[in-house]
């Protein structure tokens, strides 16, 4: 059965994937699913009938028969669990590659996301220009020991696994801040994963509705 | 074989559980393994030795033989999947159940952690007092989805699972701020979490450290 994932009508990001669709769309090109989206507007993801899928009305959800989830995480992992490719058979490294899934959203990205706020809702507040430098160290805190940890490795734990599709996905995040240069090895891994053959085409995918909305 | 897990030799919340070492602790509990605990101090928790273990230099890990974990998402999940009682068997309701595991770390945690850095790191400066309401805004905003979403039910979705663990897990975390008292089907909801006789067990076990550490 093919899945149906949710996406944004109008991509906020003028089609640069970093809406979290992408890396479930990622996910499955990855283990070489097909896949149908449906797109919503901002009002309509607010509406019943998108928060019956979604409590807190935001996007990816993904449908399968009479399976419905949300969460990218999530999604990823129940993607992850059923086709072969995105996590290791040996238990105790597939472990590991959960615990990163989960580093990634709840370790790295929350610093990230409090910096995307301060510039999108707190940018005209006098106290912006003071405290996004403090903000931003938080998350090179963050980086810093990833760095350390990736040291000069390909991925974050033996071969690439959905603990890096995840991390990769959060990275993405601060792509046009400048702050990933800072750090040589997460640059190149970052770029290690946006060269995957399955991120491309899911990048083509998410690109595409961006083109057709602006041209139409 | 017994796991050992890491936690704050003196708790930065004297003894209220708000650490994550607690959500482990109470997916211990609940299925009802015994475990070992290594203290750790803040310094230790920066050096090489605890970093192999957590290259965030946080705790909580979880080792068992040569298996080493860190995040308590992918901890809590990995107790889950390997005893019963925290996931659902059927494979719906587990991926539903995984779902809220991820929306709590993902979805309610960051606004939380936001207003915590805020009155840890930013409580004396001059936009403190004009941008916590803000602050306490955004996470009002999930919690009203959450209420909404949870309406009379006593769990998320069917029976207590690690979805609930961590969500409560993570809705303690507001404790002492009264915006909890808001929700009032969110408030009650805690104190189910907080009554199940694991969680006054795993509670107990982390107060027992920090009036040890006290006295001593």
């Amino acid at each position: 059965m093919t899945p149906t994932i949710t996406a944004f009508e109008r991509s906020p990001d003028r089609g640069r994937g970093q809406a979290r669709d992408m890396r479930v769309r990622w996910a499955l090109e990855e283990v070489d699913q097909p896949y149908d989206v449906r797109l919503v507007s901002f009002s309509e993801m607010k509406k019943p009938a998108h928060r019956a899928l979604h409590p807190f009305g935001q996007i990816p959800t993904y449908e399968e028969g009479d399976l419905a989830l949300f969460e990218s995480g999530a999604i990823v992992f129940h993607i992850a669990e059923r086709h072969g490719g995105l996590l290791p058979d040996d238990a105790n490294a597939r472990a590991r590659a959960i615990t990163w899934m989960f580093a990634a959203v709840s370790t790295l990205e929350p610093p990230i996301l409090e910096r995307e706020t301060a510039v999108l809702l707190e940018r005209d507040e006098t106290w912006h220009e003071k405290r996004l430098p403090r903000v931003e160290d938080r998350i090179r805190k963050r980086l810093a020991d990833l760095s350390a940890h990736l040291g000069d490795a390909d991925w974050l734990d033996g071969a690439f696994s959905a603990g890096d599709l995840m991390m990769v996905g959060v990275l993405r995040r601060l792509n046009g801040s400048g702050i990933l240069d800072e750090y040589p090895n997460l640059s190149a891994y970052l770029a290690r994963g946006e060269a995957r053959p399955a991120f491309k085409r899911a990048f083509d995918a998410q690109l595409a509705v961006f083109t057709a909305a602006s041209t139409s």
